[in-house]
């Protein structure tokens, strides 16, 4: 009954071949979509605020997934006792969306087109930046659709509206989606310490119906609690800041913050929000590997990612 | 109401600019300190028993400050409700002390006559090592002062009187200091596992008043009775070697050991001693640069000490 | 009453003299070990399916455990008041195994042949690796013993059978151990997410008898309900994996996974099983530090062998 | 005239994209070859008697050859004058050949299967390693082709005929090529100090006919005089290990020889090679990315793969 | 005669002290400039098309030019028997210009501000990237003064007009600058390989008169034949990419090519330049520090400013 | 006739055992040294200007030298037809001398000490640093010698007598060193660029009749008419400051400085010096491992160490 590679042909060891992600197909053809996931790098940088490196994101996120692909008719875990992402489950790589270097504007319409196709396709975005301000095209994509829950996982508010003219940088997204009127809520996890957001960001996010918790708030509250605050069945917008992380298992991001959250923490929200409801779209952003020599970070963002799309398919089924 | 920098003139974005702590003002000349916080690079290693570079410190500090330094009028803290370090609180940067390559007596009088320089000002002595040999100088300069009761973070206990004659390297610091008549009081947070103090080190301390715990003692007492064993409404001088952190947070040290403390471990602890009595001085010490790659542990301490120094004022309103 | 090395002569600070396991004696002579532990490496890594590189761990080990060498008489712990690895217990290096690239059999031939070697001379062989499969000829040198209980503490369960032809790759090792007539039982912890063990594999361990927990387990049941499902009194061999450890501790392996053990959780329960039985063989594998410019994953490794072995002796006397 | 690619499309800067080969289309159905160059991947690295890593070659040294694809129609070169690689020169990336860890043998039929796949299509392999092991399958598939001569570009004689029953590793490949019938004469450039390869190989090497000449001797001879030593008009086969160069620009590998080539003295001579003659198959070995953080190893390798098939296909015009 | 500065008091080894350019004075008050030699830091690198973070380049070349501020009365060097930069020439650190993210033209509006204030000063401009495109705002800022030949040092043509709108980028401030009036005339030196730059770039900038030279064409021409094709006495503006060296020396930078300049090679062409001429204006761009742990990149580019400023003002006595 | 170590037993490939110099035998009883060359470690690096870390670089040159250690008998190099250290050349490795934290007159006379019993012994010393102070204790314990003329290879001058009480930092050997009677004659070799050494000492160190030459000196005069300039026959101290080098390919050091020697520069001097006259002692100071991430710094120094000595029992055979 099992239909492992690895009986068929070649054992396809993690670290053979090309670098798609999860060594999935890649699909040049942008209208030609057939999947139920489709990933999308969007490897745009220039909206950071301390260290540069996102754009290199995309590629090293492929890479560290092939690390999970062993060939197997799935991923088998024994504390759920399920397997995950069976060959039931199509993904596609659609490489990157074009990004033209010192336009800001231009690179986040590329984006927005690519998350489009996506969309029209019927499959689900799950897009790898680059900064966090590639948030404002994917959720730009959806304004044709029905409205969505945001849930962001960030150290950061994110939340300035305009500073020196500045509105599409990584500190505006979460102020850019709340104006949208496809955005329905927020929530806002693991947010702390000092940030590109004034006291004025926080005022202005919680006046327009943000539920903010930091990461000692989501650990008091326990899972539970944390989900019940999240409507249930709704659809949801996951937008994933490596930086909510800690950076004893993240540093390889941009603007690293301490006290961040440890792997379980994050894993078990994602298991949750896929059973409480529908998730429409995923980004996870600021992976910028030159500041990690151990791949951790990576690593962190391919676990996740193969995790969170495994939870939510094997719900749907 | 507001008076963010950025709004009056350049963003100041955290990447731009020279780099002294926390982008405050550089004073050279020490006869004319006026602030109620002084920065004092303290740039001596050759009290290291295995890894140096801590002479690094100072400088990869005072970068890292300039993440958290995004021209806000203070750190709003949605944790707390509260803004932290406006612009009442004046902090200024005094560059290192003069160290001599080969002479550790005169390297250690350098630092004091700095930390003098502080206390004559007014202004609460910040001191960046550097091993924690430099600690003694900092004492030492004290001898004017009030009694204080030293509350050290550490792994190791640093309590070695003399050995091969060697007294004043970073294996001494804590045997020093209780020697003094201005030291009224001892408290040691984080101990753990072997160090260049044997067993009758720890005789020693505790014979001498000292109260020694490790990181799961902390944490088994929890932090208000952790603080219960700390005499209330004193002054406390606070010394901080990095490497009581965990090295999955704090690689960038030159003794490491596993089995540290987390971030909010300590950064309660330093939140609780600023409400408890009054912080009369603060070290940091062991930050060696170069075996952290990724530049977290200078973060955590420039978090650290920005969060401490916020704290402090706050209270001292 | 003290014979502190340093009393009698050299300082010998850890960053002083020749990288043996714990500054302890080198012994050439495989036929001449009087010891209680004798130290082998195993540098043996074609048995990995992602990054190479655990043929240097034995190197690395060795050095950072002469971080852990100040000279004192033994290692005294104030948490447990105890004093370890006094001079009684004697400890020697027998350097490596005889490598020959591109033979995994013969390579594995020599492993075997030096821990046959160490239990003819009565003492406690410490094997570290190399990659996971050195396991493997570790158990079989114990073909003449008594039975022995194999303790795994992994984020893998090693239990492929054979694929393409492999039988003695680091996937394979707790599959071929639990052939033997001389291994009793099996308890396999710290077990977490996809791995090239698939589900057949863990069906296969449940029905041979293996207990599998993962680390989420472990912590939900604590530490004394794990201890009892390990059988009291018994001969145990502890293969402890690197990678079962958190990457943030331990980025420096070949694969790492994300979720996985801290200090304490691994410490503890080596600490309870030289209480609870005879801890008759150990190796420590897959330190891979090309990966860890921090050196934090071989310190991790150095730091739990000294501290197991102070505790299997401690109990010993 | 003009047809490059951004005209049309996309900007597709060097940094965006899926990592094949200079961009170039992968071909997973490699009994569907169209070209006129196809690269293998033999990520094989158990052959290495040093440092491990060279299995991640392949991958390293794609993501590298992007950084020279900026879609252009071909790649302009003002020193010569001449556009290379336009988009007559059809180049695909076969992606890898199927390594078996632990299995030598096996894991050298692979790559042997590749390279004979590539050659039944009439296309001029391209093989990146691995070890320097690989050349010995890909000698083996040029059986049924017409003899070529090899130039071999090394810091390593590689002459080693059997040790310890070792006759697959990094150190015998020029050992196993010289015995092949359809070798019909070698040229051994780069050979300095010590290597794997004792006296008697150098004596054994001679006696068959090999030309070893040294670094130095290569720069005393001149260019010119060091081609007029390799048979005109033959086919070549060109193996390059990139230990070859000196470490200042080729640090990551796993057997580094200090006074190498420096890149215009292997550039020159590939040059040369493909004015002189037929390149009938290449292969770059040894490039282990993991001990390099600056890249330049494995850019180093990319520039010198796009411009030797430049060089070779701008001949064949 | 001497008035070392040690002698006076502090010993001010190079690791003490704040980090501005050769611990020169910082002026923060760009209307108060009161000096020889203006140093400006321009940190943007949104211009980048493959690694970013040149914006850490100000910083980094800052702290490496402490490494040669020994406190002595001047540099002396031995080789010309000349003592460099005594107190007489006066420099000063002006800190970075103001950087928007996302922004390009206002971030390099506030970079033209910063020289013009600078040229307003009657000091010359010495400004530090940042990636190549910030050359533009630089030239924009002479529009008001005598014309300058500009003499670029780099491996890539940098000549690209415009693509995809972009025309402020890395790849085209030659482009941009032989546009102005005031540049009367252009020096390419280094050029080599595939870039940005397509041969229709190549062909327009000849027919614009700008006299293209490689490394190997430079090292046949010979230093004097050199010099001899630049306008002897005319005032020069040198643009130097640090990525016209080879990456044995500067890895640290965005787009490294092999076959570049060795360290000789430009310190000897500077020297001419400041024999031959009067120099105007010079600008040191793409250190990356990142791509660099050795640091040597930014040693490199301080060693190099700080002998042709040297250089510079000797001549000018 | 051969006796390679792996006919008779183990293959004992580079990477495999303990790390002594070049695998030979360790001797802890400086009483018992029965050699012709005995290595000496000297981890002592108090007395840098910059980066400290000299201290692990005797146990960097031992790893480093295992790479050259393939069991043959002797080394081949076919450039010489020679083959040098064949087992008639006994070397031992003493381990390090102790060093006192904090103490740089105790530590130098702990190096001073070993060099003497080694002296004592009639063996070829050979002291790998740590910092270039330790040259002033080996050349003390060379009191009771007949005089030697130094040869110092390195890019600083090291004469500066004394500065703020400093006499014996690394800037000072040789300053010490000329004083000495039993110093008959010095050469400089590599000098160049800014130092601790000021114009002062240059003007000091030719008037005690040093001959300085620069890099760019000795390479326009040549090897031959560099030779010529050392007298003939004499007896040489060789002090070799791997900073002599070229950062590229040698940046893991304290204070590297651009335009130094490459590799052959260095090797065949030291060649020349071996065949000129008889060498008396050696050290090799100031490798700083952990700025060299990929080991080649360590390497070349392993390399250069190997090939010296084997150039020097050639000789003298």
């Amino acid at each position: 009954m099992s239909d492992h590679g690895y009986e068929a042909g070649r054992l396809n060891l993690p670290f053979v071949g090309i670098s798609t992600f999860g060594k999935r197909p890649y699909v040049a053809d942008w209208d030609a979509i057939e999947a139920d996931v489709a990933i999308l790098g969007a490897p745009f940088d220039f909206g950071t605020q301390w260290r540069p490196g996102a754009r290199f994101g995309p590629r090293a996120v492929r890479e560290a997934s092939t690390l999970f692909s062993f060939g197997h008719a799935g991923a088998y875990d024994h504390e759920d006792d399920a397997t995950y992402l069976a060959s039931d489950v199509r993904i596609v790589d659609l490489g990157d969306a074009d990004i033209i270097h010192t336009k800001t504007d231009e690179s986040h319409a590329n984006i927005e087109f690519g998350v489009r196709k996506i969309l029209a396709a019927g499959a689900l975005p799950v897009v790898i930046g680059g900064d966090h301000s590639i948030n404002i095209p994917c959720i730009n994509a959806f304004s044709e659709q029905e409205p969505v829950h945001v849930v962001q996982i960030d150290a950061h508010l994110d939340f300035v509206d305009s500073r020196h003219g500045v509105t599409a940088g990584h500190g505006n997204p979460m102020r850019r989606a709340i104006e949208k009127p496809w955005v329905c809520g927020m929530t806002q996890l693991g947010i702390r310490n000092v940030s590109s957001t004034a006291k004025e960001g926080y005022d202005d996010a919680r006046a327009r119906g943000s539920d903010i918790l930091s990461v000692r708030q989501v650990r008091a509250l326990g899972l539970e609690a944390v989900l019940a605050r999240i409507p249930a069945g709704a659809r949801y917008y996951v937008t994933i800041d490596i930086d909510a992380f800690c950076p004893s298992i993240a540093p390889g991001t941009g603007t690293p913050s301490h006290g961040g959250f440890l792997y379980y923490d994050v894993l078990e929200i994602l298991q949750g929000l896929a059973q409480r409801g529908h998730v429409a779209g995923i980004d996870l952003v600021e992976v910028a590997p030159a500041y990690d020599p151990t791949d951790s970070t990576q690593i962190l963002a391919a676990q996740l990612l193969l995790n969170f799309i495994g939870f939510i398919f094997h719900q749907r089924r």
